[in-house]
């Protein structure tokens, strides 16, 4: 069989990025080594295997010349790093080399590393507060790396591959003639740059109102990568009113298109407010959370101040993905689950680290629904469609709802497929919908805010798994490699 | 204010078909009569209001002249005749005139007469084997008629109001110069007799399997309009497998595309064979049906034939939108629970009595799935979308995309407002569902096919009764008046 891609830049470029994963490894070894008096071997194993593999990719496809990527060859690189870099990843959580009672299974191990790197934040892990420092810091790190992953690959890949009604944003930064930033070499340094100042700027906020050190810097981590993994098994349960303030004020900068912070810091200063996400994504937030506050305030008897904290930061969680709990807020009435069940889908503003359907989906299905109804009232209307001022490209409308089927039938899948493992209904359906959103917890008691996933069976955690890979590459973008027409000519 | 749309033609409708609903009422009084020694005085008193508003109604409007309607006033007469109807039609149930103890609440009986009329099937009677032979009667007539009018309204009506895709249906008829019945009162008296010789034969088929006459009658009209009245509390519980599947052969017919059967009679005798959404339908069933029957049999310890019985009739009662149970599958276990869920969203054909999504939604969804991906793999290639050989029209996949987004966002927030009145998330959520495809039977103890909707708040009864006719008026027939837009010039 001949493919009708080049395989070796593929290959290539997988193996470049095994050898920056194993360099990775160093940094938690080195803290570990400091932290604790013991080798950390469980790193030292896994990077010499990871490098070792790496190396021999790159070495192997080395004298092939020609690496620029087609349109098919860039669909495969996204879809098979995600794969190949969590199956590496997870090797460290094995503890490989050390006493046998710390490591876990193969498909607990990938399990955690999938839903850290695709910034979900569900975990399998019980006794957090006793895992080894080299270990939370490696769940952190992450979380980190997949944020920052993602928005390279939601500002500079997904533009290109069209997925979903992205080609909005390639629009947005094409047509307009802003081109703020002429080379991807250069977009990936000012992203970065933006990514690292806000973990920093949000591990200070953490260390002054109260966190340690370590503390502080695996949660702003986690935080802007709206990743949701914590060092301790209560979450945000155990911090205070500040520090949960400055949680919610990065956990929403991690929800943010991160164009508009790079437009700002390079002059536009209107660039945060004029956004339209951000406007729809703000006001969409002050409404429910005020909402939210009120209700609670009657329910639980609590003042406004507490009530309003309570509300912004489990709402801002969820809605971001983040997936932090400062409370088990599905005790909060029957209200509340479904409420939060529902916010699990929203999501944040594309171009960010946030997972779920995302807000200018919902700006264009609405419009589009406008559309719809005026054109059952005056079938012959003709009716342009704008997105903030601009006409959408003809095929937005479409793309949109396409994507939201596909997510939806993806969650109902997994819904029945989790069920007929012997999962209960809400189990399953909640599972499948915080997994496919990238979100986090989810309902009951198993996986609820106050649970976690061990507890499921093995083949629910990889089922899992590749729900979480399914809604953090867009859906599409994996679904196209089982499209036999992928791999024709 | 000046109205965009002159009411007097729509008022007058709306009388004429009090009218008719007043003498309809004397059906039910008569068999009452005959039956138990007493007089029916809830269905004189019922009929002498109703009739009296009807009349004035007619009167009132009968000078007006121009008796045709423009689109706008088509929408409105639609939305209302489902709204003004069920109010009359409600008042027999409430027992006026009788010991009081014998009637039901102004809620609970538009509710039951809404989950009547939109042939959806949900009681809140508990104790059908004792209520008045009348008061059974009339509720079976309610679905039957209720179904009747959906087909007609589905054939004539919306595909000329375009609604979530059913000019997809327009086009078949007009564009393929296929007319086979040029005129709309030929039609009307096309499919009121098929429905009534499909009902006939189904009410023999009950009897000669052992039915007494009276239940016969009523389950054979509350099986073609996919209703799913039953005159027991134990549905079809008690009745044999013979029975059993003259109920799964009637349901799949109440399912079906009526224009089918009118095509089949007119002597095109591959019509059934040949419609496309019939083929899918069929397919489906037949897999869904045999992987279940073979789960049963492994997980209940039964034979083949006792477990297709019960899978078929199950099966089809929720995919047909009916509503029977003969057994309760939520105790099959969890992978039952989530199947039957999703189920409930699927429909019958568009032209039949069913409700939910419906068949050829979903094939326009697969193939606009397909181009999405073909057009993400190939950006540009033109591809032609065809359902069923022929080119679909344009704005076919937007406007059932659009559909399914409304669908589903309804039922969002119709659970979350379900569930902030303290019902909990299961039966929030499956209510919701249920209501809006006009199934019936939910999930819970509660509201499950072994349960009853009497002990939901009457809050959440007069929400669901909204909710069942957004579905059956395919949600946008009533969201368009409460578009300003609709009330403009």
């Amino acid at each position: 069989m001949t493919l009708p891609l080049k395989l070796s830049p593929i290959i290539h470029v997988l193996g470049l990025l095994l050898v920056a994963l194993a360099i990775t490894m160093m940094i938690p070894a080195l803290v570990e080594a400091q932290m604790v008096d013991t080798l950390p071997l469980e790193f030292i194993f896994s990077a010499a295997v990871t490098g070792f593999f790496g190396l021999m990719a790159v070495l192997a496809t080395r004298d092939d010349g020609d690496f620029t990527l087609d349109l098919k060859q860039a669909f495969l690189l996204t879809a098979l790093s995600w794969i190949v870099l969590p199956a590496f990843a997870a090797l460290p959580l094995m503890g490989l080399g050390l006493n046998e009672d710390v490591g876990f299974s193969y498909t607990d191990a990938v399990f955690e590393t999938v839903s850290g790197l695709t910034t979900t934040g569900s975990t399998v892990i019980s006794g957090l507060d006793d895992l080894l420092p080299g270990l939370l810091l490696w769940r952190s790190l992450l979380n980190w790396i997949g944020g920052v992953g993602i928005i390279v690959m939601a500002i500079i890949m997904l533009p290109f591959l069209r997925i979903g009604g992205m080609q909005l944003f390639r629009t947005e930064s094409s047509d307009k003639s802003e081109k703020i930033i002429p080379k991807a070499t250069e977009m990936v340094q000012w992203i970065t740059g933006v990514y690292v100042g806000l973990t920093a700027a949000c591990a200070l906020g953490y260390l002054v109102t109260g966190m340690n050190g370590f503390d502080a810097i695996n949660h702003a981590m986690a935080t802007l990568a709206t990743g949701g993994f914590s060092t301790h098994d209560s979450s945000f349960g155990g911090y205070g009113q500040a520090t949960q303030w400055v949680g919610i004020v990065f956990m929403l900068a991690g929800g943010l298109p991160f164009i508009a912070f790079i437009k700002f810091l390079r002059g536009r200063h209107r660039a945060l407010i004029d956004d339209p996400q951000i406007q729809a994504f703000l006001k969409f937030l002050v409404w429910v959370i005020l909402g939210s506050a009120i209700l609670l305030m009657a329910d639980q008897h609590i003042g406004f101040f507490d009530a309003l904290t309570m509300a912004a930061f489990n709402i801002v969680s969820i809605v971001t993905t983040t997936g932090f709990a400062s409370a088990d807020y599905t005790l909060w009435g029957t209200g509340a689950i479904a409420g939060f069940f529902l916010l699990t889908f929203m999501g944040g503003c594309a171009g960010s680290t946030a997972g779920g359907i995302k807000v200018y989906r919902f700006q264009v299905l609405w419009i589009t629904m406008r559309e719809q109804m005026l054109r059952l009232n005056s079938p012959n209307r003709v009716v342009i469609l704008r997105y903030h001022g601009t006409r959408m490209p003809d095929d937005l409308p479409l793309s949109v709802l396409a994507f939201l089927a596909i997510f939806f039938a993806s969650t109902a899948v997994i819904t029945l497929l989790l069920a007929m493992m012997d999962i209960d209904f809400v189990t399953a359906l909640s599972a499948a919908a915080t997994a496919i959103t990238n979100v986090g917890p989810g309902l009951g008691d198993m996986i609820g805010p106050a649970g976690n996933f061990a507890t499921l069976p093995d083949s629910a955690k990889w089922l899992l798994s590749f729900a979480m890979l399914l809604g953090r590459l867009e859906v599409f973008t994996l679904l196209m490699l089982f499209d036999p027409h992928f791999w024709r000519d």
